[in-house]
């Protein structure tokens, strides 16, 4: 830790509870469930835990409803995000009674933006990429005295997203190994902290694009690497760099963070498709990707395939089938 | 009824508890779901049944299981079926410890006829369509010895099938209305029976492919009609005939059939697909295409659509995303 920074606050075990007892009346059930037909391809027992199937099509609302419910209702909450996060603000708003104004980038796609306002959320489209929207998002919180809400890098956004780790706690006692996709790192670090700080003993392992393994570099060096460029169709797992509280998250709990190819996305989204009848976008078939790869270790028991959400182009998909 | 015609044997509240105690051990939990976008779009609550997700990815197991596991174990069954039947009974005769064989038509889609093998049956593709496949199945089983296992015309399977309609007396004891895609009749004769045996109150509607109406047209005819031709991709619902056995379910117990056309079916495959994330076949999505398209009388109280399965060429759903 250099001078001068604050020292992350890694969540606790209160944090992880209280969060669950906030968001469990909001969410959808999604137990998890075994897929016969990836156990026979891998030859090890899978199970899917299947947030592609939550509101909003994604984990998202976890951590944003745990965020955003904490805030004076009739107020107003200000986002950026070209796609899950946007729709998870924008519903967990709705729940608290609160307005919600998002910033998405003018390429992110239609279905996105319309899923978003179709939670009530005012939806502004600036600049081509992410960061410029985070840039207007950000100044116009400021202008307006509002709190912006963060994609991942905030206690209580990781303690939301973690209530999964506590669902399979009781979900799958026999697990194995967790396998979690990863982008900023929200997702991962709640989870493991989740399973790690119940004792669950399972393995955990993160995966992410190998055109963006913000993550894995972060690792490797010891401290948040930007990454100049990333390339990968799994957009909800594409930063260009993950935060000093997700890697503390990860440095203290995961245990490997391994990478898969745009081949291997693609495999296991059309082997999801046509075995598990599930529609999954680029990043929530991460973790069964690896899995299918051969690249995710033993940890003995059964595997848990993390699907951390299901909103894709449906011309993506169907490019995917024609390929 | 005509002279020296058996009268049918409609199923009774017994055989539909029976099967249910059954089946239950093989089968995976497929607990009726919210859907809030179809809910939104209809202006109803809307209840998804997803049998797309049961084993084999459709229903077709459970009136299957009903039927073959009461056969001694170590023997042989015999099927013919395009698709989920053919699957239902590979697996139900792999639970039973028996050998299947099973005649599918030579344009059978080959995940299909892989999906069949994998459960370990022996596959025998004849003739171009199912009427030669179902000859040349019942010969072999009389060569054989073997009991040809009926696809919907027999109590066991519509039993079998029913075990759903049991099931949302227990989960859907609020349903103003269920909706059941017809093809040769067994699912709905069975579900309705469930339903209706069970005091029940819910208006029960039928839906067919606009060109495979045979349960329709026999209906308003008195008796069983035979078409000259079918025409839809619904091929799960696509018989020229029903049977004596499901006329007289639907005659005692169902409310109404309604028909869909292929773009209602097209457009509900769609919206299954980009909002509850679920890849459903045309025949499975018939619930949802009435519902949407305005056709479901309102029932009071929420609607439910069983969602029969989810076995489709990928190549399809590729098409009815381009167009």
């Amino acid at each position: 830790m250099g001078r001068g920074r604050t020292i992350p606050h890694v969540i606790t075990l209160g944090e992880l509870h209280e969060a669950r007892e906030r968001v469990a009346p909001v969410l959808r059930p999604t137990p998890v469930e075994v897929s016969e037909s990836l156990s026979g391809l891998v030859r090890r027992d899978v199970l899917l835990k299947p947030e592609h199937r939550q509101r909003t099509g994604s984990f998202k609302i976890r951590g944003a409803y745990n965020f955003v419910s904490r805030l004076p209702a009739g107020g107003e909450v200000v986002a950026a995000s070209a796609g899950n996060h946007a729709q998870g603000v924008a519903l967990a708003a709705q729940l608290s009674g609160m307005r919600a104004t998002v910033f998405m980038p003018t390429n992110a796609s239609k279905p996105k933006v319309d899923a978003t306002r179709g939670y009530g959320a005012t939806v502004r489209l600036v600049g081509e990429f992410y960061d410029e929207a985070m840039d207007a998002a950000r100044e116009y919180a400021s202008e307006h005295g509002l709190v912006v809400v963060p994609p991942f890098d905030d206690p209580l956004i990781i303690a939301g997203q973690g209530t999964i780790g506590l669902e399979l706690v009781d979900e799958a006692p026999e697990a194995g190994t967790v396998v979690v996709p990863v982008g900023g790192g929200g997702l991962i670090s709640g989870v493991a902290a989740g399973l790690r700080l119940s004792d669950h003993p399972a393995l955990i392992v993160g995966v992410q694009a190998e055109g963006a393994a913000a993550m894995q570099a972060s690792l490797a060096a010891g401290h948040v690497v930007t990454l100049d460029t990333v390339s990968t169709m799994a957009d909800g797992i594409a930063p260009h760099a993950v935060s000093p509280l997700t890697l503390e998250h990860v440095q203290n709990y995961v245990d490997t963070i391994v990478t898969v190819t745009e081949d291997e996305l693609a495999k296991a989204m059309l082997l999801l498709l046509e075995r598990a009848k599930a529609v999954v976008e680029p990043a929530g078939a991460a973790a069964v990707a690896a899995l299918v790869a051969g690249k995710v270790p033993e940890g003995g028991g059964a595997a848990v395939a993390v699907v951390s959400g299901g909103n894709v182009d449906l011309h993506l998909l169907s490019r995917l089938i024609g390929a």
